[in-house]
């Protein structure tokens, strides 16, 4: 089948799914999962082929890792997920707004699916599982591309998917498309006629590429060079306790934190020692003029000069970046340009200054004395996360279910027409009174 | 300046912009009124040489009507309505969510402006006022880039906002920058570094063009391609003064009805009724061979066959395409493929048949027995509207204050980090308990 062929069919298929009840939705997911447990074992077999080669290819450990579906709970934490989504509250047909616009003629902001969902994902197969539910549950169609690292996991998964729906279900088997084939992504991304959303999960290259490639918008984030700015009147306890956890709890998450900033006032003393506790945890401190001139460390193997392209970069890694900053304005101005507007933390006794810090920052997460590290969907309680979003439209932050929602507008009325009231050549007015829900 | 330049000043200013309070925002405003009022002789001064060159170009009479700001009425409207925007609720800092992750710890998800906002326009020189307004209020920055129509009333406009803003009120002087120059709106098109939104406000073409040339998302729609459907069971009556009503009473409106669908079992001589109070209405129906084959009106010049794109265009005038449709799943399938997604209508008196379409429709705005043109913003009640947006992301439909608002998450911590939480490598758990508002 030809990318359009797909894209037309996912939407096609979007429209009879979103009609579907929520009882339809669920026991869906049901029967997938039922599915998914009956052939636990075929499936595992193919993950182990996925294993090999990765093993004979010498993948790194940590993709090894992630692909790995006999790893003891995963199997079944994924089935689990699938049950958790269809228990879930429905998030479609909630309504948010209701208005009598005139009598007979009622308003409505009525939460619906977004439509045609492209994920594109590289070595973890239990995303399959994952979005599969998320996306059914939502009312939404979605077209699932993995990498090759997973081709023979992905393969026997998606049958079990599509045999699943075509037979035992409501929804229409083209509203979960698993592509197996090995076809060139940019003919899916070039359908922005039928595709909605894209949502890539994997490394920051694969999201790099899938933004500049698309005018379909895509729902993530390619960096995360998240900061933390050391306000003068602070906890020396909390602050060395949050920088050592936001840079070394994960360092290649994307929530780590990437920057560190000094307010200048701050005793040199204090400075140091926040800095010592970072060494003694094996981060590399790459350091401004400023800064080095108030180091009393010493002579350090982990000490830096930092280079000029020190607080644009994500390290992902026990690096961080540190400066000495005027003041929370500074800090405001400073995180605005070179952040990538995913998690800035502030640590200060101050109120004052850290409401400032938090209506100041532009970014999806702004934390008063708290790690970076706790911006994820998990930690947020919004159960089974789609991924985190630098976008500043539709949804920031850790996105649950609900950033898979958009919302409708209904209008009901009894042969209402325009041109009877005042705007539009008549004299009738609006009432224009919310409807209590 | 370069586009580079402004951009990144207008994204400097947001980070103060986005710290003022609703008091300090809604008092630039009070000023920025005060000064047009004090000013109104000579911006009709100035709009009368764009006038004058519009004749003398021989401009269609509907622009030149669209620039005229000496109108009865239209200069203490566009004043009015920078009061009514003044006046309206802060939608800056809402909690839209509260959760509590852990004691002491709190989630808060907090309602925030977008950014720096590109407004593109035509010909109405009132939007200056307007959207000046609407993004102070909000807490946005505002580029505006007008069209050359407007050249010289722009230029006394702009003169006077930025003059006020710099010498009179709290908000940066670069908040809202007030582009001249006639220098090709391309560069900024490309500052996606520091834009957040491109909102254009003009024809279908200005629209199209802009959205095929930027990365920086669009509010807004390029074609407005409405349907009406009308069902088996239903009232004559009804349908023949929406039809009628959604087609003539603004033909040029992105809000007007293009396409007219049948239910294939609806009596012909019903068909013939509403067809016939079309053509009275002075509209040119352009029926395809299933329809032509079932008239009984006679040779008419208002009677055309539809051509290929009959329903994939929008006329804009006074013209509709007839088709006839087997059943609601039917229409429902055609307007999903053929409709740009703005508004569609069933006319029925079957309340399961209104649901069906109501829910399966994929469009901003679905009518139950009423008339397409009710969409639009000052109808819904949103007060001043900034557009109508056939986007599925983000905002949808007649789009107001609301739509220029993100939202961020606040966590509020006491030095709490991930690594003693499960998941990270601890063992507290979290408490994820809705904080009462």
């Amino acid at each position: 089948m030809s990318a359009e062929s797909i894209a037309k069919a996912a939407n096609l298929a979007f429209s009879s799914l979103k009609t579907l009840s929520n009882t339809q939705r669920s026991t869906a997911l049901q029967k997938i999962h039922d599915a998914l447990a009956a052939h636990k074992d075929q499936v595992l077999e193919a993950n182990k082929l996925d294993m090999d080669a990765a093993i004979e290819h010498k993948f790194s450990s940590s993709l090894i890792k992630r692909l790995d579906l006999s790893s003891p709970g995963k199997y079944d934490g994924m089935l689990q997920g699938i049950l958790d989504v269809a228990n879930l509250e429905d998030p479609v047909g909630k309504i948010t707004l209701a208005k009598k616009i005139d009598e007979g003629l009622n308003l409505y902001r009525v939460t619906a699916p977004i439509g045609v969902l492209l994920i594109i994902f590289e070595s973890r197969p239990e995303v399959i599982a994952n979005i599969t539910a998320l996306a059914i549950k939502s009312g939404n169609s979605a077209i699932l591309k993995g990498g090759k690292e997973s081709y023979q996991t992905f393969k026997i998964m998606s049958d079990i998917v599509n045999e699943t729906l075509a037979k035992d279900t409501d929804v229409p088997k083209d509203a979960i498309q698993l592509i197996q084939s090995r076809e060139d992504v940019a003919d899916l991304l070039s359908q922005d006629k039928y595709i909605d959303l894209v949502i890539p999960r994997g490394s920051n290259a694969l999201v790099r590429n899938i933004k500049s490639n698309t005018k379909i918008p895509v729902l993530g984030h390619a960096d995360g060079i998240c900061s933390i700015y050391v306000d003068e009147n602070f906890d020396i306890v909390k602050a060395k306790r949050i920088v050592v956890d936001a840079k070394t709890n994960y360092p290649a998450g994307c929530n780590a934190v990437e920057q560190l900033l000094f307010n200048k006032n701050i005793p040199v003393e204090q400075i140091n020692e926040i800095l010592q506790t970072l060494i003694a945890a094996k981060v590399t401190i790459h350091v401004t003029e400023q800064v080095k001139q108030i180091l009393t460390i010493g002579e350090s193997e982990y000490i830096k000069d930092a280079e000029e392209d020190a607080f644009d970069k994500e390290w992902l890694s026990l690096d961080i970046s540190v400066d000495l900053i005027d003041n929370v304005s500074a800090a405001i101005a400073h995180i605005n340009l070179h952040s990538s507007k995913h998690t800035d933390c502030i640590i200060t006794e101050d109120k004052a200054k850290a409401n400032l810090f938090l209506h100041g920052v532009d970014s999806a997460g702004i934390y008063w004395n708290a790690s970076t590290r706790f911006a994820d969907g998990f930690r947020y309680g919004f159960g089974t996360e789609v991924g985190i979003s630098t976008n500043k439209i539709h949804a920031r932050g850790p996105v649950g279910l609900e950033g898979l929602m958009s919302y409708q507008y209904h209008l009901k009325g009894d042969g209402h027409i325009a041109s009877e009231y005042v705007g539009a050549g008549g004299r009738k007015h609006f009432i224009h009174e919310d409807i209590k829900l």
